[in-house]
């Protein structure tokens, strides 16, 4: 197998991003090989410190552009041909695919929408696939939940929604362990008339999709209730309340810290190693990047600040997707034949 | 001036909302009133209780019927013509205006979706507004934020969008005494090509109004990072951004609770104080009610677990509100001339 990692892409990007995928290299087999996209100079310099400059399991696909956090999606791939995100999109696409340098995972931490345009332009759908979505699981009190899409996809149709209900349910299933995932719709009452025209048209298709568990809507407040394992939505919501989830906690977090410091000093420190547990118990670096649902391979999106370890878990995530062959149930989910999705990805 | 209340909305009704009314009243001059409207037997025997049996300023406005909360809105009004939500809907209405009956402010904790469906047949809308939206308060903690809306229009156009914003502001300004209120609208990027067609399109609409002090677009973990005073979203989003809120705040603090008991429980009693203490500072119930920006009167849409002082503090928002004359400024705001706005308000 070979993985490509965007070297150049996330807010501690490159160091972090190349620590994280040389500590992934145990990871790997004597076949496998990990495709580090960006700045040459830095990665060997980085690799000689590392003394993995020998590794033959390292390949070097040298850019000499970065689409910035802050560039537009369209306008950063077109304006920036020579970058890395553009680059891991072709090396995970079709053009590459009957070539030695096809990769059959794709891993940035760059920026979010120009690796989703990108990735959809170089490596097409899946069988069957109208739009592919990002999934993200989000760590909660009742154990993790998949949420898609957050953000491929700000004007989905209903088939759409069905679609990402059919692709997250195979996801949390083969990744989460989770058998036969409830799916519920994200809406604003729980009442099949609630909600708008999109997620009534949705909930009728889910409903009458025999393969998927549909358990009808759920409220925000529901999301972190346990209720159900996968919950679908359209991209603007979803990037809202992943952003939003994650803003609040900690913000909510530092005004604990604030108010117990003001009430007694002396607790803050005992407070600490509470926060560290909770910390630990959800942290979504260890959930190793958001895949994009439906595109034909795998593409893990990860989280801006990604450190050296959420890399690492991205890999991890990525080979265990590749191994039970996610995509393969995905094309079965959405009406295709197995034998189509097997041959395809 | 006359109140009505909704006695029978509410997960704590009648007798939290009866308290919180019966609390009220030493917040009403001589000449006012304040109409409650429910179950006869049930407020004649609060009172009695409570030793106002001889208010002259409290007036009973008796239904036999309840929309409860999970009642569809529409088909509950039809199907309930005698519910106190209809009534009090009606009282705040047209038909009652150059009555005795007419209130100038109605208030409820039932059922959101009835309560606006029944204000906006019966109070239509001030002159010039498209669709009326519901705008909480939510404490932030950079202090208090207006967001609006939050579930009365799951469908809107960008012109509905801009409207909030104009009648947001005109809120913030007068009830939180924000000087030129920050306008945000939510988005998914802080750069303006990202969003979807519906917010781009508003945003325009907002940079070209020099009467609202548009800031441009925040995203989901920017609202409670200070960035703005007021921020506008389609109720659907609006609606799930609050429950959300609401449900990972409250979930947050009891994964907290249960850690520090965990790994200390000695520690958990010294935690209380400071729960209780973000508690207060953060007390969603002392904001008193969302009104219904744009409704021609008064309509304070309240939280359907209210408690008395929840009442109690949405009569004082009305009380205010209506001093405040919000109604004129959101007139004049929307583009029509102060006096017409000020003459049917």
């Amino acid at each position: 197998m070979r993985i490509a990692i965007d070297v150049m892409g996330g807010d501690h990007a490159p160091d972090a991003i190349l620590d994280g995928a040389l500590d992934a290299l145990e990871l790997l087999g004597p076949g496998d090989r990990m495709v580090l996209v960006g700045d040459k100079e830095i990665i060997l310099d980085v690799m000689a410190e590392r003394g993995c400059s020998d590794d033959l399991r390292i390949v070097i696909d040298p850019t000499t552009e970065v689409i910035e956090m802050d560039d537009l999606p369209v306008s950063g791939i077109r304006s920036k041909p020579d970058s890395s995100i553009v680059r891991i999109a072709k090396l995970g696409g079709r053009r590459g695919k009957n070539t030695e340098e096809h990769c059959e995972v794709i891993i940035s931490a760059g920026n979010t929408g120009a690796m989703v345009a990108a990735a959809q332009m170089s490596m097409r759908r899946l069988p069957g696939v109208h739009r592919p979505g990002i999934a993200v699981v989000i760590p909660t009190f009742h154990g993790p939940i998949v949420l898609c899409d957050v953000g491929a996809n700000p004007e989905p149709r209903a088939s759409h929604l069905h679609q990402y209900g059919q692709m997250a349910s195979g996801y949390a299933e083969n990744m989460l362990n989770i058998e036969n995932p409830r799916v519920a719709l994200l809406s604003i009452g729980s009442e099949e008339a609630k909600g708008n025209a999109l997620v009534k048209e949705a909930s009728v298709l889910m409903r009458a999709d025999s393969s998927v568990n549909y358990v009808g809507y759920a409220e925000g407040r529901e999301l972190f209730n346990g209720i159900a394992d996968v919950v679908v939505c359209e991209g603007f919501t979803g990037n809202v309340v992943l952003k939003l989830a994650e803003g609040l906690s900690s913000g909510l977090f530092k005004t604990i810290a604030a108010e117990i410091f003001e009430i007694d000093p002396d607790l803050a420190a005992r407070f600490e190693p509470v926060v560290k547990s909770i910390y630990k118990k959800h942290d979504y670096h260890e959930y190793g990047g958001a895949p994009l649902l439906g595109a034909n391979g795998i593409c893990l999106i990860c989280h801006g600040s990604s450190e050296a370890r959420s890399i690492y878990a991205a890999v991890r995530t990525a080979i265990r997707y590749a191994e039970k062959d996610v995509n393969a149930d995905i094309v079965k989910a959405v009406g295709q034949s197995a034998s189509v999705g097997k041959a395809s990805v």
